[in-house]
């Protein structure tokens, strides 16, 4: 693929970051084209020009991206603490301190998108599952290194995803934190006793 | 309200069911009236007869039926175990086994309207969040009566239901039980610890 020069690479940046702000926000099917041409301020003939495949295509760029940058933010959060167990624990005021500031909007930025596809749109699927896996596989080996064994770390990594994404279903739908800080206060628990009892890194 | 007779009552279960059926599954912006009449074999016209508040009507008595019916579901998995602790372990394996029968298409059967209209339909968010709530209610009343203060009870209930959706997104989108078993291993055993460990009922 050729290399695009600065001011289109700016272009498609832009398209990438409206179509995360709205589709992954709003659902695919509520969100159309103009949309996502005016909030990213391009023409829309640009957007075919970047993502022949159309809104399908720049979905699931989006939802690529949004999953990366996601990755980032708990990244920091993990890092930050003295220890994983902390981190983990840390993690879930952090989201829902985010959660509650943004309105109860700026949840998990693939969830909305996931559900709605997830038997409507085989394209846009994998993009969430691979999204999903990468996060899982990130956690797991953070699991790992501090001294689980690897099933064990999956299953507390795929558990503490359900929790932080189930916490915010429920934490959006009733506008309070209390489900998410809930959740997250079970799984920090229970992650925090099995790095207890590990033989450690 | 009139009582509707019999005919007509028939006519806006099947509207309800339909839309219960096509909304809750694909979302509501992805569903036109013209297919959830289709679905219930009505004309699009008794459609506004009997919600005269349109698809946003009949979609919030759809989430209202649909989340009454999977309360029903739960409830039947719960009430089968010898103790309540065994019935919540086995709901996670319930779950992902219709999960998987119905090609990962039949999870929990407001979330992915929950999470659409978080912030884009008021209405429709209130029902959302009234049958997440009854269904808190409802376990927390039987973790309490099991023997947990009520403050615990509130909050493992929370993380029962955050696993199990938050489950459902996760095996919705890689099409693999493991996560929503993985969440269900972890807070069974929480949960059985939580008990155990209570004065008992």
């Amino acid at each position: 693929m050729a290399q695009p020069d600065t001011s289109t690479a700016s272009t498609r940046d832009r398209l990438v970051a409206s179509a995360a702000e709205l589709l992954l926000r709003n659902g695919y099917s509520a969100t159309g084209l103009k949309a996502i041409t005016a909030a990213g301020r391009a023409p829309v003939g640009s957007l075919y020009h970047h993502f022949p495949g159309g809104k399908e295509e720049l979905a699931a760029e989006a939802i690529r991206v949004a999953g990366a940058g996601y990755q980032l933010l708990v990244d920091a959060v993990l890092e930050d603490a003295p220890d994983l167990a902390t981190g983990i624990e840390r993690s879930f005021p952090a989201a829902a301190a985010a959660l509650e500031a943004s309105g109860y909007a700026d949840a998990c930025p693939i969830a909305t998108v996931a559900l709605e596809v997830a038997n409507t749109n085989e394209v846009l699927r994998r993009a969430t599952a691979e999204v999903f896996e990468g996060w899982t596989d990130a956690l797991a080996r953070r699991l790992t290194a501090a001294g689980l064994a690897s099933d064990e770390a999956r299953t507390l990594a795929y558990a503490y995803l359900a929790a932080l994404e189930g916490g915010f279903v429920l934490s959006r739908a009733t506008r309070s934190t209390e489900p998410l800080l809930a959740a997250g206060r079970v799984t920090a628990e229970h992650v925090a006793a099995a790095l207890a009892s590990a033989d450690g890194p």
